[in-house]
Order: structure tokens, then sequence, then C-alpha cells
């Protein structure tokens, strides 16, 4: 059995403009010069496209109406949230109805037995950070784009920098509600801690980039909030000694929260960006380093024993920050890089790669030389301990057609190398529209047949967010 | 598009078992009376039937063979490891060629910087635990049979007791090679800790119950060996009350490894069984707890909060064991739950559920009420701490008749119990064979049908293990 893709789409007409108005009312239907810029493009996918119409919903049943309508009408519909995502997963290549998730933006329940907290799709990951910190409980993944939606991050399993200790995103999602392409409503998982009863929707919708269902509402796994936590910010005479130790770090007992690297020119771009100093940027890189516990005898006793490693390693010093001033000195910093970086030049584009995590040295060596190869500034920062990396390619003053035919060449190199060392094309970005031509090559034909089949398993007329990921 | 499954198989004639012997040799492929008993049945699914052939394997390669001749000729094929299944996955229901993996059993490589194992499919859980452990290193899974292979054991999701801290079989699945029904390989996942390239075929292979694809090979992530864990034997008055105990237990900021219960009749099974005392049997309720951690101190601290808990919810006493003949006294009784109850009857069927843990006093109490109410001799024990029961229904001296009528009524009254509870239809032991319809009744037709579609999607002929999980 072949199974093809539609592109044969209905343009949307005035009668379904009439659909949507009757649904929703006049005042959250917007079309033509009303739709706002932000809804043509996310935050770096170098793709645009504005949308037929944006429609603010409130409630699943109102998605569910939506997606009925469209199914039966053939008509491309994008889900979306705060659009802060990086490879262009939230822009409608194929027009159509766009449908906003924001304002579905309700903390449901916390249920203390049970350790979850129910949310809708458009709470932002800082509001859930402080809810559930509030009540004295923890939600692990941390993402850097704070202002993401979470409905988006579990579409992307973004995992952010606790995924050393804590996992990913999809490890803490225990169920969701899911609006269908053909509208029907569905709940995968639940506050369950265990689940043997059938595929794992819940886990194949995770990181689906809105491809296969509009998530409604999620329910999250909590944890007790760690007592303590403490940061060390670690400088070394060069990068190199810096990643050399962190395989070392993960053979201990001692399991950071955190480990992240970082090299002297985005240090000097963030306290640039900022206006701040940053504690130290004498060095030519650094590790910066978490740890959360329970007491203070254990989390001294663990950064101990990898501040010793540390030092056997070649660390210059070991600076501690105790003290939550300390502390948001440097994260303020950290969580600024990107944009900092982006601050530094007139365009730019990145790489999400994930390498095991021995194989991180190797690859950041790669791309500190690739800056003399193609003769272009080049800047990394990213999860040194969970081997993914943020790799930015900066346009500065090239013309037009010099940038795309250098970002292409240094993008194929990247990903090549990403491959030889048994990497992956993301770790945390997805893959979008801007990515799939590096998925392509590396999966081949045999895998992508299987992913194609996967997506018209649940969108048999291909009108959720079409042209993205495996298309 | 409506898709619909291939009922009309080719059966096994001389010409495709010459094809068999001619790829895997005469003495690696049985037919007729040569196969094995055991072959046609798992542990307690309550079904039986005999394939047509059984091959042995020893190779990706051989069973890519074998899954592409079988694809052209339209043959089931149903992989297979230990056989210690408990609702018949891996029984063939429509005969054909039954691939035994159990002989594909090396540990291929520890790779200590990533902190992954790589195996195939034969190699038992116990061999696993033992491997690494003799590294200094530790897989968390722990399901109650250890005999298990881990192909089968990934292919059920089955959790195991350490769910509560450190989850599922699924969170400890970084990679696997599969081979799809048409006989290409592919692998998904890697040595990588974060991974959004495209969506999750490592995440949906993980408890398909062999429906999906074969795995022929995974990549588990490991821990470093927790140096230190003791264990709690917490006698209460009655269940009730040790079950009430563990939300706040949850609650409380010393997450233990596994919290268990169990009832005395349970225990007296256990002690006749194995002809061996259990430290105590004087009261009717237990609630059974692992703590593990890197020092005596930490752990120390952990346990003694949660005793105190226990106490003042009217726990009776708390016995430590803290040395390895204490632990094994306690947890080597436990391991033989299922078969010492097993040996009490004549014959016994199971149940599954999971629910969410706040709810699990509910269901237990309902689960003996059941027994009188049913007239039949109901036992149950499991994961209190993450709300995944198994409950035992025993058919004692009951005839043929009398049972599957009495076991039909008891399963669908606590699946409808389990359902009101926001619970599921099995927490670790899978769907298989046996448990279809309560599946079919919590989910209905519009999420079945998607799984359906997932199904044809790997296996558009279905033919890799027909007659299971959501047909």
């Amino acid at each position: 059995m072949e199974l093809t893709y539609t592109k044969q789409y209905k343009k949307l007409d005035d009668k379904d403009i009439k659909f949507l108005k009757d649904l929703l009312g006049e005042d959250r239907v917007f079309t033509g010069k009303d739709i706002n810029d932000d809804f043509s493009h996310d935050e770096l996918g170098g793709v645009s496209k504005y949308p037929d119409a944006v429609v603010n919903v409130l409630t699943t049943e109102e998605v569910s109406k939506i997606m009925a309508y469209a199914y039966e009408n053939t008509i491309p519909v994008v889900g979306r949230g705060s659009g802060t995502g990086l490879v262009g997963s939230s822009v409608p290549v194929e027009g159509g109805i766009m449908i906003n998730l924001t304002q579905m933006n309700k903390i449901v329940e916390l249920d203390e037995e049970n350790l979850t907290l129910t949310v809708e799709p458009g709470v932002l990951l800082m509001e859930i950070a402080k809810f559930v910190e509030d009540h004295d409980l923890f939600y692990p993944p941390d993402p850097g784009e704070k202002s993401a939606t979470i409905g988006g991050n579990i579409s992307t399993n973004a995992g952010g920098m606790r995924a050393v200790k804590y996992g990913v995103t999809r490890d803490y999602v225990r169920g969701l509600e899911v609006v269908l392409p053909n509208g029907k409503v569905i709940e995968a998982g639940g506050k369950v801690v265990k689940n043997s009863s059938g595929y794992s929707i819940k886990d194949i919708i995770c990181g689906s980039e809105g491809t296969l269902g509009i998530i409604t509402k999620a329910i999250l796994k909590l944890l007790p909030l760690p007592k303590k936590a403490i940061s060390l910010l670690v400088p070394f005479p060069n990068l190199e000694k810096a990643i050399n130790t962190v395989p070392k770090i993960i053979k201990s007992k001692s399991i950071p929260t955190a480990i992240e690297f970082m090299q002297r020119e985005v240090i000097l771009a963030a306290e640039e960006f900022l206006g701040k100093k940053f504690p130290d940027n004498s060095s030519d890189a650094y590790l910066l380093l978490t740890f959360d516990g329970n007491s203070k005898e254990q989390i001294e006793s663990d950064y101990e024993k990898v501040a010793d490693i540390c030092l056997e390693e070649g660390a210059l010093d070991v600076y501690i920050s105790d003290t939550d001033e300390r502390k948001e000195a440097v994260w303020s910093a950290r969580g600024a890089f990107l944009e900092a970086v982006k601050a530094t030049t007139t365009e730019m584009d990145e790489c999400d790669v994930v390498v095991p995590r021995n194989k991180v040295a190797e690859f950041v060596k790669f791309t500190n030389d690739a800056q003399k190869q193609f003769n272009i500034r080049i800047r990394s920062f990213g999860h040194a301990g969970d081997g993914n990396l943020h790799v930015y390619i900066l346009r500065d003053d090239l013309s037009k057609a010099e940038w795309d035919k250098k970002l292409s060449d240094v993008f194929d190199a990247m990903y090549k190398k990403s491959q030889e060392l048994d990497g992956l094309v993301s770790g945390e970005h997805g893959i979008g529209y801007a990515k799939r031509k590096y998925l392509f090559r590396q999966y081949g034909n045999d895998y992508m047949q299987l992913m194609k089949n996967i997506k018209l398993a649940f969108d048999p007329k291909n009108i959720l967010n079409p042209g993205k990921v495996c298309e």
C-alpha cells in the first residue's frame, strides 16, 4: 500500500470565515491585514508565510469543531503557542487556519496526592515553574526559552538544562488530551505512573511538532522541590579540557542537575547585551554546573567530589554560587546567550545536534575549526552534560547569496560530522520546516517512509501542519 | 481512507520450510511434533496455539530475511523471548512462523563514558542486572520476572518495583534496532541523551507487544550504582491504613525506591511455597519500602522521616533490613508471590490495572469485597507506590463453565471500577490477546481506530503478531 500526501487544499473563502465567526464570534477571528506579523514566522526558522485566518480559541470543543470542519473541507490548520520555535514548525507554509492556543492558558488542577499538574496548552513555562515552586513542588524540564507555552514545549520535546539528572519533557508528561486532525478528541495516558495499555500515543504526540494532533490539555508529573541548589562556575584554560572533563563527571556518582559549557566570546556578548558583569571572564572556557538535593551535606559532598575532578582535569579555579544573588548573576547570563549572540549580528541560524556525551569535545572542535574553513563567525554553547549543542552561524555582513550558500555548506558539513559521531539532527529544537533535508539524509528512505505512514495514520488528509518534519 | 486488516494468510508449505532451512540450517528450524509445547503458550494468557514453525535466529540479518520473505508471502510471524508474558502476547494465534530470539543473547557493549549498555534482545533481565552491578553500574527497571528477556520486557514496557523513584523501562531505552514487518532494518534513537529528530519510533515500539517490529538490539541507559540500599518492612493493622499512608510518603521529600504492599494470606502462601519464614507474619497488611543512595546518612535521614510518617498513620512497628541477608529474606518472598499464589490453586488469571496512587486503597478494598460478592478467592499484591496492582483470581475447584463465567464477571467489574477511578487496563503486563476487550471498552472507537491505523502504518499486511492489542 503506497500512501501519498494530499496537496490539494481548499482555499479559505467567505463561507469558511463565516463558519469561524459563527463559532467564535467576530472578535476572535482575524483575516487579511488584521493578522499580526508575528503569526507569519517564528523566532529563527528562516521561513515566513501568513495564515489566511488566525483564530483565538478558548476550549477543546472549539478546537474540535474547527478541526472537524477543516477536515471535511480539506483546509490546512496549524496550532500555535508563543511562536518561540527555531525551525519554522509553527509557520503555516500552506496557509489556511492558524489556531492560536495562547488564550487556553489556565492551570486546571494541582493534585498534591498524585503529584500532578493539569494545564491547558497556553500556560507558559515560567508560569508553571513559579506556580509549582510556590507549592513546594518542582517541574524539572527547563528549556532556555521560559516564555514558550507548555503545548509548544511538549510538541518539540525540548528538554532544557536539567536533562542530565532529570530527563526531558516527555518524561514529565503523564497524560495528554489531544484533538485529532478529524476533530475527534482522545485522552492518552492519565494521572497513572505506569501504562502498558496499547501503543503509547502520548509518547508519539510528544515531539511531533504539531503534525499529529493539537494538544488541548496536559497532565504533568511533578517532584518534591529540592530544598537546596548551588551552582559551580569552573574556568578552564581551553574548551577541550573543559569538555573532556564531562564524561568523568558523568561516571562519578555525583550527578549534577546541569552541566553547561560556554566560551569567553559568548560571555562577553552576554555582558554587553545585559549591561551586567559576569562573575569572571578571564578564561577561555567554562563549565557551569548545578547540584540540587535536600540537605546541605549531601550537596556539599557531591559538588566537592566534582570540583576535585575538575581541578584534576586542569580547571583553573572553582567558583561556588550558593546565594540566590550569585546564582542569578550566572544564570541570567546563561539565559541571555541566544539573544546576546543574535544582537551581535544581522541574522543567524542554528544547528541543534545531539551527540553522545563523549563526542561533544570533538564536535565543538569541529565547529571552531569550521570558522576558519568557511570564513564565517560561529558561536556555540549548550548542554555539555547531555550532548546537546546549540551552534549559531552568524551572517554578519554577508550578502544574501553568499549567506545562503555558506549557511548551506556549513550545515551540510556539521550534520555530516554529527552523523559520523553517532549524533542526531536535533536534540530539542525539532525538525520543523528548516531541518527536513538533514533528517532525510540521516534516516534514509525506509525510516522516512515509516514516519510518513505514521503521519497519515493520524492525518489521512494531511491537513494538520503540512509540510513539516517528514514531508 | 478506511484501512482494513488482512486475515487471508498463506499457510506454511514445504517450499517455505525449505526457505527457512536453507537460510538457517536444518538444526535451527522446528516443525510439527518437534516444536516444544512451551512455544504454544505463555505463563498465564489463557490461550494456546502452536506455530507452524519455530526458528532459532542468531543475527539481525536472519530476522530481516525471514520478515522480508514472510511479508512477500503474507505469512504471519511472532517474535518470542522467554515466554514469561501473562496476557498471551507471544502466542501465535494465527499460526505461521515463530522467531525465537533467545539465542540472540550477547551483551554487545558497555560504554562507561556514555553510561549505556548495548544488548541483543535475548539477554535476560537477571543477566543485565548482574553484569552492570559487577561494573558498579545500575539498570533500574526491575520487573518481578527476572528470567524475562530484555526484548520481551521492552515490548511490554514492564516497569517493575523501582518505578516510584526511577521510572519504567521506556525511560531506560535510549535506542533500538528494529526489523520492520517488511524486513527493513531501522535504528531509532541511539546513545544520545536527548532526541527531537522526528516522531519517536523508539517510544512507540516500547510497549507495542511485538506487533510493530522485532527488536534486535537495544541501547539501555545506565546509572551509577547507588552505594547503599536498605529495606523497611512495616506492619499495619489493616490494608486500608497501610495503603492510605502511601500518598503521604509520596508527598514527603524522601522518595523511596519502591513501595510494595502485601497481605498476610500472600505472605503465608510464600512461606509455604519457599519453605522459608518471612521475618514477620503476625499482621494483616504490610508495606515494604526500599531506599537507596550514596551515603548512610542520606538514606538514614530519608527512611527515618518515612518511618515516622508510617507510625503516625498507624503502623505497628518498623523493621529495618540493612544487611544483605535480611533483605534477601524479605525480597525473595516478594519475588515468589506470583508462583506461590499459583501453587495454591488449580488455575488463575490476573488483572494488572494501574490507578492514580491515591486510588489504590479504594481499588484494593473493591477487590477484597469482590471475593464475597462473587464467592471466589482473590489475592492481590503489587506496587502501591506507582498505583499498579496485580490482582489474581483463583479458580480452585470451579468447573470450567463456572470458572469462565465467574472470571468474566469479575474482570468486567474490576475493569469498570478501574475506569471509574481514572485507571487504565494495564500498568505493565500489556494487553496481548487476553485484555483486548477491556482496552476497547476503555478507549472507545476513535482511539482504537487510531491504534489500528498505527499498526497498519508499520505493518500494512498485518503479518506481525496478528490478533493482538488493538485487533
